[in-house]
């Protein structure tokens, strides 16, 4: 069945067409081919507001739309993000639905692919770089490692009622925990895995701006993590990470990009440092 | 501290690197940016199994090595890639190491970061699209969705001795459980969940060869999953969902990337299955 086939035909014969698409971590070189293509073949463009100026950028020819979810900030409705596309696509126009990370990660991107269903618009996911597993790897966190941890868990740490349960239902120490969208509720996360029995010199790390020029890496322990001070924008997107392979940060060492000229056969190009990445 | 400090100079002062590169899910495609420069620009790549050879293709001025880790063939010794990694940046050569999916996600990356830095051979990690996420995406599954998991847990298949205590620490019924590498385990899988207490009427999905055109998915539940008849290659690579968010395969539908030329705005590009997408 082509997805096209219950949408109807707008003016001219042309169908519009939405892409629920990924924009990776934060640095545009982290888009994938896909996506990048996308957002330059993009009539209309919705962004969440942590998407970086130099990714939306790419969509030169797009009429840009923020439907930011940022923390603190107004958003945009659910609803109207979704009327919004399918207007768009009925218009006959390319609409790309920029997200943050991958679309169908946290991003309510489910969502808005059944209303896209429901409507008739033909639809694609063009899947991203998440920051659940990009930030800390960045950082030199590799998610898992043998011996240290051979899975891991990812929750959004937006909401207290959403983390609560997953947290609990961890065992502790069993795996790596990492925390997407955290920050503020930092001190709860804490001392919701305190509270289940983690052991508070775990060790624990946030990477934030990852991927960014401005990415930095706070290192220590869970027991510190609720109350340590993190020297960063207070917008940065952050990424928790909770066990044992956040030490690894000290021994590997993490990818700094340089600006957009990279080059890597040279000294003063990628850059690691043991602490502040 | 820039990486390339201890490295010792190479014959005629140009010094190699190493880039430990995600290569997504299978799509070229859905390679990063930077992973496609990084293979233009390569001079030697190391390469798994896994990896399609329309792929490992865009690294056309390279020396190319498959180190090929698929189950049920002799693989190459941990050991004997680190040593091929580092002498070829010894010798001045932009290495690449091309990983599945994420480089530091359940590949023995955090392994070979380790091995380069205790070299003192400079090297990035560039993070890719995982097939944890964008397999059930390209399913229509979304790992996380509003009422149904508010998160997940990722693991190896390929051994019970890392997935099983792995899958015993998560509380049953709580969240998405997302197997990698785990086709020919997964009667113990199953049994594993089962026995934790799981629902036998779980949802459960296998999205193969997600994001290439051989793309099929399997849908069922958790009780069915050990003994499924999957219509698939047998060295396809498989992503197991257990969990409700399996049920929106069937409202939300799949992507199904078309050729090379994708045509976006045409009914003859992308289309949706119910089902086998």
């Amino acid at each position: 069945m082509t997805i096209g086939k219950n949408a109807p035909a707008p003016p001219g014969g042309r169908l519009g067409f939405v892409s629920l698409v990924g924009a990776g971590p934060g640095d545009p070189e982290l888009l994938t081919l896909k996506a990048a293509r996308r957002l330059a073949e993009a009539d209309l463009l919705l962004y969440d507001g942590l998407v970086p100026a130099d990714v939306t950028a790419l969509a030169t020819r797009a009429q840009h739309f923020s439907v930011s979810k940022r923390a603190g900030r107004p958003s945009v409705d659910q609803d109207t993000i979704h009327q919004v596309m399918i207007r768009g696509a009925r218009r006959g126009k390319r609409v790309v639905r920029l997200k943050n990370g991958d679309p169908f990660l946290l991003g309510r991107g489910g969502e808005e692919a059944l209303a896209l269903r429901a409507a008739g618009i033909p639809f694609e996911v063009v899947p991203g770089v998440t920051a659940a597993v990009a930030a800390p790897a960045l950082a030199g966190i590799p998610v898992t490692h043998r011996g240290l941890a051979a899975g891991f868990t990812v929750v959004s740490g937006h909401a207290a009622g959403a983390f609560e349960p997953i947290l609990g239902a961890v065992a502790p120490g069993s795996m790596t925990v990492i925390v997407l969208m955290g920050l503020r509720n930092r001190a709860r996360i804490a001392a919701t895995l305190l509270d289940r029995g983690w052991d508070a010199h775990t060790p624990a790390a946030v990477a934030l701006a990852a991927s960014t020029p401005r990415m930095h890496l706070w290192t220590g322990s869970l027991g510190e993590l609720g109350t340590a001070r993190l020297e960063a924008p207070a917008d940065a997107p952050g990424t928790i990470v909770v066990g044992e392979v956040a030490n690894l940060s000290a021994l590997i060492g993490g990818t700094r990009t340089p600006a957009r000229t990279d080059a890597p056969r040279t000294l003063d190009g990628p850059r690691v440092q043991a602490r502040n990445v």
